[in-house]
């Protein structure tokens, strides 16, 4: 294992890139994180490792490429199985991809929502923000984690994109522990785990980050 | 084996029911279809197995429900591990989820704006579809499936879709192999396999179908 070289291209704001940080955390796995400049110029080896949608995270494995990043922590913890991130049975893994998966399509794009828009739009998302929290909260019921008792695939696709949920808040002028209490209780919970802590960054650091990217869509 | 009961929450021209079905047929794993009327009413089972979605496919294993076809197809594979679906490897797995995720998000709803669209929008949607299809044209490259040699996880992803494509082609005015002829070739070489043969629904069945859509959707 201690010839593997393991780089991460990364963007230090991008929930996406911390699901593979965790997951690598998770693993004891060493790796190298490569910071592109997404607004500057996009490295040749990004370009090069995914033509498709030449976005981050790419993790290189002894310089082979994989994109997507609920994929690349499927092959985290395909290659390194211990401990693992998925369940065993097929069913409950089945499961977990059903909520990464719901969580993929739904939750960074309504979070968006609340901090790109303004007025009645602003209320529109909101609602529709909170709605996907509570069909979370649903899911993982009264567990500590979405599997179960122990942290694993599923926190580690969810607990970045909270990240940014400081930002939605201010902006979006709501409180989420006051509409999903137990989705807010799991979020600290996971907030106290090493893997975590370390490598979420610090939410005034995102705030400042979502203030520039108001200019930029012209919301300010 | 004998004791267990699979259940197909199904709609016949659902191409994501489809992979399940061939999914199904490839394991030699006997099942029951459930025709749902997704347009008259919803059965109770499909609201209380996908009460997330209310979509089909829903397969129930043992009562048990999966929902979403890829996870569905995951699901099978892990099940009834032989012949295998995906490939051992996690590189080539990862691939393999890749290119499986690329179909899912993008072939569905760029071949429906084919049929969907009138004069410049038509053109552009054409265009797109294209495109789409030369990148997994790319992807196929000189293989004769997407994993290689034999028919396996992507190719079961991706060949129900294909089954809309006469409709597409017809209503889009354009010749899928005129500018894909690998992609065209793949296709026929699938749709010689008995386990898509004989589930793939009657094109003409399938243009019915799409006309029916389109009067609904106001194109016609």
């Amino acid at each position: 294992m201690s010839t593997d070289e393991v780089v991460l291209l990364d963007f230090w704001v991008s929930p996406f890139c911390l699901r593979a940080k965790i997951a690598l955390a998770e693993k004891g796995v060493a790796f190298v994180e490569q910071e592109e400049d997404l607004f500057g110029g996009k490295s040749e080896l990004l370009l090069k490792s995914n033509p498709v949608y030449q976005k981050v995270p790419v993790l290189l494995h002894n310089g082979k490429p994989m994109c997507e990043s609920t994929i690349i922590v499927h092959y985290i913890d395909e290659t390194w199985p211990s401990p693992p991130l998925l369940p065993t049975c097929p069913y409950e893994r089945a499961r977990a991809r059903f909520w990464a998966d719901f969580i993929d399509k739904k939750v960074f794009e309504a979070g968006g929502k609340t901090w790109q828009s303004k007025g009645e739009e602003k209320e529109v998302a909101k609602k529709e923000f909170l709605e996907i929290l509570k069909v979370l909260e649903g899911a993982l019921g009264e567990k500590d984690y979405f599997g179960g008792d122990s942290f694993g695939f599923v926190d580690i696709i969810a607990i970045p994109l909270t990240s940014w949920f400081d930002s939605c808040e201010k902006f979006g002028l709501f409180k989420i522990e006051e509409h999903c209490p137990k989705f807010s209780a799991w979020m600290k919970r996971c907030l106290k785990r090493e893997t975590v802590a370390k490598v979420l960054p610090n939410p005034e650091k995102v705030l400042e980050f979502v203030t520039s990217m108001r200019k930029m869509h012209g919301v300010e």
